[in-house]
Order: C-alpha cells, then structure tokens, then sequence
C-alpha cells in the first residue's frame, strides 16, 4: 500500500488545477489534472431516436457530435447535474435516470470522475419559457448504434465508453 | 468557420503543456492539455484470452487492471507504438495490428487522439531476454467482456470504447 499522497497546486484557474502528486516512497512526482466530474446521458425519446449534441470543441477546433454532457457542480448530485445537462442541452426531460457506469476518464492524467447515466422516454419540456443552451445545435438521430460509433464526428472516447455501458445493459442496440 | 487558434503555452514539463487557446472572435481562451497520443491495444491470445495489466495509477491512487497501453513516442508511428507496449506490458507480439479507431479521448480538455488496435493470436516473445515493463503485472483474463466492462477495477472509460470498438467490428463478443 503507497503512503497518502503528497500534493502540491502548481496551477489553478477557475476550471482545473494541476497537482503535482508524491508519495514518500517516489522519486518523481506525477502531474494530475484536477477537475469537476464529468456526467453524460444516453437518452432515448419515445420513438427510439437517440438525443445527441452538435458543438465547437476549442480542443479539436472544429465541431463534435456528441451525447449530452457537462459538469457536477458543486453542489449538484451527479443525477442532479445529468438532468440540468439533458434539459440545457436538448430541451427534455426523463422521469427516471439510471446510473449506468462510474469510470475514471483517464486513469493517466485525470483526477475525476466519469458518470455514465441512462434516460428512456424522453419528452421535451412543457416550460414554454425554456431556451436551448446557445452554441449548441440539438440533434435527433435516427441511425444505428455502430454506424453513429464509426462515424468521425462522433469521436469523444468518453462517449462511447458510455454507450457501451447501455448496449452491456441491455439499453441499447448495436 | 473559426478564425485559427492563438496559442500561449502557461506551464510545460516533459509530460505535458497547458496550452491557453483563443481566437480573434472568442472572449476567453479555452485551457488544453498537449501531450503526445495515447495507444491502447485490445489483445487475445490463441485461447481467446484477453491480455490485460495491472498497475498503481497515481491519479486514482490506487491499482487499475487495463488493457496494455502508453504514448505514441516521438518518431513512432501509433502502430511501432502499440507493438512495443503489447510487448513491454505482457511480453507478447502479434502479427497484424488492426487500427479499430481513432478518438479523441476527451473533448472538453484533452488536445491529443487515441488509438485503439486489435492483435488477435498474440503470443509470448521468443526474445529469451526479454523483461517485462516493472511495475506492471501481466494478467490473461478469461471472463466474458460483459463482466469485465462491469468491474470496478476496469474503470478506465478511454479503454471500455476500445473494447467497444473491438464488439462493434466483430472482434470481441459480449
């Protein structure tokens, strides 16, 4: 068993740090970015179709196709941040979220959690006040699982670890 | 379509560099992690083992059981990459080297890819010399990919779409 680590901020902003961690038994210390948790959905409407989002990823400067994802808040439950990220991002909700999977999204350099959630029957919000987060261009998709998992646009690992989880489950179809 | 990016480099070590991304028509820069690709490499060998590893992870802080992995080095192209991890990590080589998919493994932060292959008939080195990577405990898993993806020690999300990737193409069965 390693001793508790040791862990010295070498840089923080108001989205990560970086922590440089040791042990008294290393001689180098590893560099770990610390983050909020991640939480994604794999939601489903009534009428089979998958919920995706279309947005510009300043990491690959162009834009992504992805399943509804963000942040656990401070504050916030994963469940809780699973549904604000849904309703923000495509406008609907699901009466019951199942937790599907809890990962490390980079067990390298990432110090936080992946929280994998599923959402059937899916219906958009009756608040008729409701506005769609700006950026972000919701999508209906119609296509198989293994066409949307080789397709380039869909290239967010973190993504199709979550819906490997639903297919292992039974929740989806490949 | 997005002006191209300016880029100011905040911290750098021989791991990794923060990189500050903006572009002329953006208000705040956008913080990435550069470091060099990852390579991850699902493995059987001829009695339909899967070939994983064991090792202390010190993000996690504690042990990971994995499938053989590392960065596509300088001067390496992914697939010298994925031969010489297989190698280093189980002692084993394989004959063809199939590219299953190449990925971003984390859209919101990471500026690098990830490449998955898959080695089918993989077999021990007949280098009498070779050692293998310290630190790392060789593992030939027999269990059903479904309890593997199920299993709190694989827990990292970047190698469940490697596997995912492998059961889409056929390679690997539930």
């Amino acid at each position: 068993m390693k001793s508790d680590p040791i862990e010295e901020v070498v840089l923080a902003n108001r989205w990560f740090q970086i922590v440089a961690r040791s042990s008294l038994d290393s001689t180098a210390p590893h560099y770990c970015l610390k983050t909020l948790d991640y939480v994604c959905i794999v939601a489903k409407n009534s009428a089979g179709e998958l919920l995706l989002v279309r947005q510009f990823r300043p990491v690959l400067w162009q834009t992504s196709l992805e399943i509804p994802s963000g942040h656990v808040e401070p504050g916030q439950t994963p469940e809780q941040a699973a549904r604000a990220e849904l309703l923000e991002e495509t406008g609907h909700e699901a009466e019951h979220f199942e937790l599907l999977a809890n990962m490390s999204p980079d067990t390298g350099r990432l110090g936080n959690r992946l929280w994998c959630f599923f959402a059937a029957n899916a219906v958009p919000t009756r608040d008729p006040e409701h506005q769609l987060e700006s950026g972000i261009e919701f999508v209906r998709y119609r296509g198989t699982v293994a066409e949307l998992a080789q397709s380039t646009e869909f290239c967010s690992a973190l993504h199709h670890a979550a819906l490997f989880a639903a297919v292992i489950q039974g929740k989806l179809k490949i």
